[in-house]
């Protein structure tokens, strides 16, 4: 065994003084995601460098200390609490954007950079960094690359996956490598790919190179609001099937209306059973074209009213409504937990009756707010950590939705990940055989699936029982989490 | 040693007599693809079901005899061209397509469909498989897969990779797994997206479920014509600059437009340098819109001539130019060869260059035809197989035009694969240690390197310096080939 004065001296060897936490009233910091897992590190380190990073992963390898790599923490999946306590090793320190090449649209960063910095810095190009997860002011690429983000802007363009050309990476054993390049279209194997959304458990990535899009030169966003959530499901169907993919169609119920309204008072239309948020970009007098065709649409399928946002103020304002949904939400109950699940489109307006369902048999108040272009789910489950067994309760709903989900032809993430949170579900979508062979794909990168941020995206392990379930994780981390 | 009688009563059993090619005038048809590597195996197999694949693979294995997967064989990286002989499975008989979903726009099917096929069935339905190399009329979805396969259209839309969200594979090691499923956004580790492009090395698709697209609404195709090569990779740059992103954009330089108008007499101007076409789809309005900007730029290029096709008819003829361009050249000598290479677009102009010296240099004439909007450069080498020394003259020259897309920050392959051809090259852009942590995928599957679809992919490997290199196999295999 390790003692943690022998665990710190390495780490102190291998980052110096000043990049280890361990006072424990520092460590509670790191103890928490946006979910109800929590977990303690033994200590915390702040690397600058591939080399450092390197270093620490070595040190914990010889050591038997497990390892949890760890971006902003706003993961909505437990992919960043430390399971089996050990280091966390956070790439706060490595944020520099270590070039944006603007003729061939392409920037190389270091993992902790936050989202939306990427896409203000490229801005002065004219350029922006497409997935937008609604944390984007906190969270990090790294952490997107883990994960596999998404964002409501997705629907056209594609989650991180499609972004990430290539990745220096610290193993899982202390080899520091490069999956992919610079190039557009990978070629050779291509563990890039395998990478992304491997949830922290195959290594750090060190640098990353991303795509960059143009920011698209005209933009209309536009608000219907509908009596009932099933009507703007069939409009969201209805759209797509004409041919139009709108970079963003966000859908909220009424319980997410009423929230966001009673915080932000953004103008949402008193009374709707669902307001769908459209967003088109493109050229100019193309996206008038379209939002002529979304508006016939919307009105088509039973909206009581269409109103297109006039300036990039009122655009903001409904914006505002839709990325401040869950703060609002937070208002309505002490505690509150996320889920994250697909369906196919078709099934939607199916699924959220189903979700209803659930709500009024558990008790729970459950609000929508989703990407409904892409039939990515994440009902959100009000609850009072104070009542007894409301942690259990909430878990159970959580299960019951996920497993409606599954059971109309969907999966278990859209963007959030497995994480901690949904690897025993794991089997009702894979066989046995096929979760052995994916997880084989750690021996490429030589990972441990003891010590390398264990407990994550499979089912299984020992001594994974350990951790703690405080349901009120969420509120008491501090910041809002987000969808 | 197993005997060639061994082998074929093992693979009489796995698949039954009339399953089983031995003779040796029919063995010759799959000696070739579409390059200048040649083997002939001992056996082909021509499999029904995944059951029988995974019977002919696990037979395989026991005798130690190597197997090479092959779909239609027009690759052009020698990726299904069976290195150490042994035993080929060819998908030719698992062509059936098990499934359209009009609704959410997913398609089962088996890897044997050919391309064009697929696009043709779900037309039926307005929609259509957007991933279309030129030789779709032809190959498969399952060398698609292996190749991850690329086309005009995929500069706008994406390649194979993502186009695949399921797989169901036999791997080398012969157990049957399903990779990724239904859903479009993969979650767990994303092993679907490591076999993509793996070039038949990790195991054989059994089935696959693709994403479909909506057939858009107006199509517009412009042609236009330069004075010189330089000055219409300028008018690519700004089109893409403009945030306008066609359908497709592919180039042909003086060489192959005089070929293409010799046989094929589709209008091409008299005496261009270049002649560039460029296809922008999407809901009408729009597509006018955006064709206006692509005539000025263009013309603010130095375009001698713009043209718009009139109705389906001059948009097939134009079109007939560019997909027959390859045949055509193969007019000008008895023999050519098709190098695959990516470079930034911004490098477009002066790699051309580039290539015109090394042509000049090496006496062998160089006609382009390419994927401009994406950089990706197929300069096609003629020559004469019966010179002494040809087909080595060709590969050193096709070596330095490789050699100068990676100086200029290119890559080795678009679309057509590494293969045989190009895996001595591995090492320019990747560090040993890289290459062999990309190796180790080979793990995940069971397969082994010397065994399943050897010398392919990685440079090195025994017993492979043994393939025949016949500079006129493009010619004597038949079909003209694609790219």
């Amino acid at each position: 065994m390790t003692t943690r004065r022998e665990l710190l001296a390495a780490l102190r060897r291998a980052v110096g003084e000043g990049a280890v936490v361990w006072r424990p009233e520092e460590l509670a910091t790191y103890e928490f995601d946006g979910t109800v897992e929590r977990s303690v590190p033994h200590a915390v380190v702040l690397p600058e460098s591939a080399d450092e990073v390197q270093a620490v992963v070595r040190a914990c390898t010889e050591l038997g200390v497990p390892v949890t790599p760890r971006g902003a923490g706003t993961g909505l999946s437990g992919g960043s609490v430390p399971a089996k306590r050990g280091v966390v090793v956070s790439t706060a320190r490595m944020r520099r954007i270590l070039e944006i090449d603007p003729v061939d649209r392409v920037a190389v960063v270091e993992p902790g950079v936050a989202n939306l910095e990427l896409s203000r810095q490229a801005a002065k190009y004219g350029l922006f960094y497409a997935p937008d997860p609604s944390s984007q002011a906190a969270c990090t690429i790294g952490g997107n690359v883990a994960e596999n983000a998404g964002g409501p802007h997705c629907l056209a363009l594609g989650v991180t996956q499609n972004f990430v050309l290539g990745l220096e990476v610290v193993t899982a054993a202390g080899e520091l490598r490069w999956l992919g390049g610079r190039a557009p279209d990978p070629f050779g194997f291509d563990l890039r790919g395998a990478f992304i959304g491997s949830e922290g458990t195959l290594g750090i990535a060190t640098k990353v190179i991303v795509r960059l899009l143009p920011v698209p030169p005209a933009v209309v966003t536009l608000l219907a609001a509908f009596p009932t959530v099933g009507q703007a499901c069939e409009a969201v169907s209805s759209i797509i099937a004409r041919g139009i993919i709108p970079a963003a169609m966000e859908m909220m119920d009424r319980l997410c209306i009423e929230a966001v309204e009673a915080r932000f008072r953004v103008g949402y239309p008193p009374g709707a059973g669902a307001v769908l948020l459209v967003e088109l970009d493109g050229l100019e007098g193309q996206v008038e074209a379209e939002a002529g065709r979304v508006r016939a649409e919307c009105l088509e399928h039973g909206a009581s009213e269409v109103r297109t946002a006039q300036g990039e103020e009122e655009r903001a304002l409904l914006w505002r409504g839709r990325k401040g949904a869950i703060p609002a939400l937070g208002q309505l109950a002490p505690n509150y937990y996320i889920v994250d699940g697909v369906v196919p489109r078709s099934r939607l307006a199916a699924v959220m009756e189903r979700v209803g369902e659930i709500s009024a048999r558990s008790g729970l108040r459950i609000a929508n707010v989703f990407h409904a272009g892409d039939g990515n789910l994440h009902p959100l489950i009000l609850f009072d950590e104070r009542e007894p067994g409301a942690a259990a309760r909430v878990l159970e709903t959580a299960a019951a939705i996920m497993r409606v989900c599954v059971e109309e032809g969907g999966t278990l993430s859209g963007e959030h990940g497995i994480g901690a949170e949904k690897r025993e579900f794991m089997p009702w979508l894979f066989s046995e055989a096929d979760l052995e062979n994916m997880a084989r794909l750690r021996q490429v990168f030589g990972a441990d699936a003891g010590l390398f941020n264990p407990c994550k995206v499979f089912p299984g392990g020992t001594g994974c029982g350990e951790m703690a379930r405080h349901a009120g994780a969420v509120r008491a981390a501090g910041p809002d989490a987000y969808v």
